[in-house]
């Protein structure tokens, strides 16, 4: 489906309306929960978790068939600055690993029966330098948002989004301490793994394009247009569509969460339809999540990007709904209550 | 195949003649991981993982093709002192459950594409009541281990064990006390969920039972003969068959925790080819870990024992494997390293 906005104003417009929960589905979804062959809350917060996602599919009995895993990927002028360990060129590379199915999302993919589809985003043309300029105009965000919102597959019901762009945790540093304050430093973690030098021409590189564009706090979709990049903006208009389809998200890790955390900011509780899946290795992620009000389901180290960490929770998520909707009740199988 | 042991001590010979982890095996896919198409450790603990399952299967580059869920069934009569919040008789109506495909840990041995075994050990004759005497003869508990040790499948690649018995919350924390010292309440907790009154009970029946007893830390196995129950005993025998199969094994709860205490007390290093699939909220399971040295996978508030907690897990090392085998290198995959 062609995405119903053609400006920033048309996206924000979109948020504003956003579908509920449906607290009827999810009320019901409770009442069969206490009654299955358990003892009450045994299964901890699996429990929990199917009766969040029985609320937002709108199905008390809900089933996971066809879970999506989208990686977009983008190209960043602000590696000129030298922020990465990898060069620019290994977005390009990685994206056709992906196509030829050998990056490590293709393997949790596969391995939890998700459909992947991998969308590259003008990689001959990366943003710009956010130490510059803007790295997008507002066309180019919209298109990016536009590029996001149609590769969501409506037939899916649970979504992972993830991402590949060299630069892009120097991105996604700066656009949470645009979003939440603070310090630059407090935001800035080592991606790929940079050396402390890395670290701390990252950490400054964060700071002067602060500097730049001047307090962005009351606008966060400026903060993701000066700041990019076009998969944080793709991922951003995937998480807004899955809503609007009523699908789940789980949301990766530092950079998918700053991309999701622009939506939040933008108009309070549009991620409520979001779980974060695992807490990441990148220093910030930890803080960005808290800020969210998200408690990750993994911690487990992960890095990667790719949509890897919340790849690895569709599991956690088939296993909850799995046996809220498998499971027969005490009065099915004739076992005594307690 | 038939158990290789017909006494205590049969079973404490095979315990010292366990096979060792395969270090070139784990070598090689070392080298194999430092070659793939990520960032050096961006795959945090999956790599540690996937590279543990290689040395443990002898095998550089595994798949794991055939995951087994074992769930053993005991009936305790310690129950008669009131230790539990459901009657006795629910252990076999819920090994009617797990039978006919209703119960938690059928719909997650499915989602992961899991076999699953029930082994229901005399539930018609509870082990004796640990405040009145021994739990079992040297015949039962030699039965039981037995039982356990031929139910693996020989063509597993990854076993989880789990348990079903009203009372044995009780059951492993005497035994837990009884292995590691300290008081009673250090290793009591609510199990299915039994009240502050109910508490106090269960861990004045613990306190009863070592006490009569006496000290059991030099001597694990007379220990899990003392206080039970067969289940528990069953587990520790599936777990030293795993390890003569070389076939890794994911740890589920508390209960499953201290049956495998069994093993590590008996012989040091008897569990090098488990993990620990995730922390219980049973208040104790943390504790044991941390004696045996495991660092849980998962933290989701499960305390439902069946091998629920595991089974999920599974998926994680599911994801590590694929992980590790699926991907291609840096240099297959023409991307330029770091």
């Amino acid at each position: 489906m062609q995405a119903p906005f053609t400006t920033i104003t048309g996206f924000h417009a979109v948020l504003q309306a956003l579908p509920g929960f449906d607290a009827a589905a999810a009320d019901a979804a409770r009442a069969r929960n206490a009654q299955l062959t358990k003892p009450p809350g045994a299964l901890g917060r699996l429990e929990d978790l199917a009766i969040w996602y029985a609320g937002w599919r709108g199905d008390p009995r809900p089933r996971i068939n066809r879970p999506q895993v989208l990686v977009f990927a983008g190209n960043h002028g602000v590696t000129a600055q030298g922020v990465s360990a990898f060069p620019a060129e290994v977005t390009a590379q990685m994206v056709a690993n992906f196509k030829a199915g050998g990056a490590a999302i293709n393997q949790l993919a596969q391995a939890f029966g998700a459909t992947m589809a991998v969308v590259a985003l003008d990689l001959d043309t990366p943003t710009r330098d956010f130490t510059a300029g803007a790295a997008m105009t507002e066309d180019d965000l919209v298109a990016a948002l536009a590029a996001g919102w149609e590769a969501v597959d409506p037939q899916a019901d649970l979504l992972v989004t993830g991402e590949m762009g060299i630069g892009n945790t120097t991105v996604a540093a700066a656009l949470a301490c645009a979003l939440f304050g603070g310090g630059a430093g407090d935001w800035t973690g080592r991606g790929t793994g940079v050396s402390d030098e890395g670290l701390a021409l990252k950490t400054r590189v964060v700071a002067a394009g602060l500097a730049l564009h001047g307090d962005l706090t009351g606008d966060p979709l400026e903060a993701l247009r000066c700041l990019g990049g076009r998969e944080l903006a793709a991922m951003a208009g995937a998480i807004a569509r899955a809503r609007v389809l009523r699908v789940p998200v789980i949301l990766d890790g530092f950079i998918c969460t700053a991309a999701a955390a622009v939506l939040e900011c933008a108009e309070e509780g549009a991620l409520g339809h979001c779980v974060a899946g695992h807490v990441s290795a990148e220093g910030a992620h930890g803080a960005l999540l808290a800020r969210l009000g998200k408690k990750p389901l993994l911690d487990l180290g992960l890095r990667l990007g790719e949509g890897s960490g919340a790849a690895l929770a569709i599991a956690v998520m088939q296993g909850a709904v799995a046996c809220h909707s498998g499971m027969v009740t005490f009065e099915e199988a004739g076992v005594s209550g307690g």
